[in-house]
């Protein structure tokens, strides 16, 4: 791994509260949607789980019961709304990897979807949570795509020292465990 | 009902084409969709139904396969996306009413979903299917939410003199049953 000079970073961490951050990843981001929503900043939702249905029994009085499903492929990310008139769109990934990113975490579909949403003018990103560290990096989908096409022919993972290069690390607000918004207020707006 | 005079309308209705309109209207709008996506014109996807899953038997080598689940009341809209830029968000809704649209077809929390997607900059609205006039209407969240909250004091369907006076009737394009993006190229952009 390259000695990227992150001095400063380490700096900035310090300032990184963190009292939220003992929930599950999902339930972070999730708090934080509804944080948005309930003061009108932004609507983000997560979309359902796709599921396959194959057999609902219809037979009790009370509501149909799913008997057999199996879980579907997502076709896009977990995540999409509108947030300042921009259209948002992006997944959120975790890992117990300390150093890197394992690319095998994104699927191709995603990557594609977060291109094409791009191309379209929006902002598209994937959240990393590297779980171990407590860090939470938002990371541009043009650099998402860049490594996921080098892990064909070259290393299949993104090195932290590169997230902390070309991503941005991502700090709690007042019950906001996960403040994405901040970033693109900051980076992108 | 009023006598809207919809001469001009009449007329128009002659040069609707209804070719693939034998399929099921979530058919249509996804076949549509699909042309969208394939064309690279917009990136507009159904979102999965959402599910309550209770439990899940991963005792079989193959998929785990969900044994328990239920219908959760979805708290959005069943489609968004992004075209030109801007946010996309609607619901679609089908009927066997030949003369008007039942409010109760429509859920409070997609009204108010609607409400919030527009206030923030999305084009938001509701395609309404008369399946058996095979008629498909674009209405704006601004009317949806008017009859919505008219129905709580008065009439609870929105007539429809009302959906051809206000609405915009979406014709059939070439691989597209329900071209919505010719009405938002008309009349938003």
């Amino acid at each position: 791994m390259i000695n990227y000079p992150n001095k400063k970073r380490r700096q900035d961490r310090k300032i990184v509260s963190t009292a939220n951050r003992g929930m599950n990843f999902e339930n972070m981001i999730n708090q934080t949607n509804e944080f948005y929503l309930n003061n009108d900043l932004a609507i983000i939702h997560k979309k359902p789980i796709p599921i396959q249905i194959v057999k609902v029994d219809y037979k009790q009085r009370s509501a149909a019961k799913i008997v057999e499903a199996y879980y579907k492929l997502p076709s896009t990310t977990d995540y999409n709304g509108i947030y300042k008139g921009r259209y948002i769109d992006f997944e959120a990934k975790e890992t117990k990897n300390k150093t890197s990113f394992p690319i095998k975490n994104i699927h191709e579909h995603q990557v594609i979807h977060l291109e094409q949403c791009a191309k379209h003018g929006a902002i598209a990103f994937i959240i990393i949570y590297f779980s171990l560290l407590d860090r939470i990096f938002f990371l541009d989908q043009k650099y998402v795509s860049e490594y996921y096409h080098r892990a064909k022919n070259s290393r299949k993972s993104i090195t932290l020292a590169e997230i902390e290069k070309y991503g941005i690390e991502i700090t709690e607000g007042y019950r906001k465990p996960v403040d994405y918004l901040k970033v693109i207020d900051e980076h992108y707006l």
